[in-house]
């Protein structure tokens, strides 16, 4: 069993949070007592619907593409980047972290064929929209884009954008108001 | 002068939600006409504290991190990163991107010469609740965070996690609530 109390000091979220987040999906918890872990584990797969496989494209293999090919906190999830796409001759055949650099014109194809429902966009700003129609004309409806640009993509699909500039720039407000409010 | 609207359709943003967001700041559009366009941009500057010129370090030069080091997006911005550091001493000395990375012992007393006061860390998830620390200690009270942990800081700090699994779930949970609708 586990305890909300010890969630919070494993998540750094309070235990009253995770009490009312874990209630709404149910009442998989004893009260005073905690939650039983494996059934815990297997309820939130459940839930985050990571108990299913997804795998993945990704379009860019710049420095950012290339380092997220890269990294290794996908397999241990329920993530598998299966292709990568580039326009750029030099890149395609490459293999990075095992997964093959395919040509471009080749990724709504390769999205139909595989049933991809979700692709990661790390070209620069100015071919990402054009980036994002092809995916989504291919059957993806979930984007992770990481190019400086609000895509434009019909309602059905989701898109959630990085755009580590405007993260710097919520720092930089919160400073701003902080020193204000210093003074 | 640009209007809502025009602003709406570059930005892919409501031109309602736009008109209401700077209105909050004050009046400085007019009616059926519009805002001037460079008293704007430098209103706008003023409120994200961008009219300023803001010195970042980083801390954790892998791949990740190398790619932001490379990240041509800052500059355009008021963001300048004066330094990297890494405790790895192949690492250190090299250049990368006109950036010199440091030893990271020496990450305290740059932070305090320099008055610092954004970090962005993208060493592994066991390193970075100590980098933080060492950050904090230095002055730093804004961290741009692309571990995979909840860090514990003072109140006073502000902390934006950059989670990219987290991120891939977020997706995940989409498909699944829309796959049980769509049944």
């Amino acid at each position: 069993m586990i305890s909300s109390s010890e969630l919070s000091k494993l998540t750094g979220v309070n235990h009253y949070q995770i009490r009312k987040d874990l209630a709404y999906f149910g009442e998989f918890g004893k009260r005073g007592v905690g939650y039983p872990i494996q059934n815990l584990i297997n309820t939130l797969k459940g839930i985050l619907g990571s108990s299913k496989r997804w795998e993945i494209i990704m379009v860019g293999v710049g420095n950012l593409g290339e380092a997220l090919l890269r990294y290794r906190g996908y397999q241990k999830r329920s993530f598998n980047i299966i292709g990568a796409f580039d326009k750029d001759s030099s890149k395609v055949g490459k293999r990075i972290n095992n997964i093959e650099v395919y040509n471009i014109q080749y990724m709504k194809s390769f999205i139909m064929k595989k049933n991809i429902r979700i692709g990661i966009i790390t070209v620069p700003a100015q071919a990402a929209q054009k980036v994002a129609e092809i995916m989504v004309s291919g059957g993806i409806t979930a984007i992770l884009n990481f190019a400086p640009i609000v895509l434009k993509c019909p309602d059905f699909v989701k898109v959630n954008t990085i755009d580590i500039s405007i993260e710097l720039d919520r720092l930089v407000y919160y400073l701003s108001i902080k020193t204000h409010s210093d003074n």
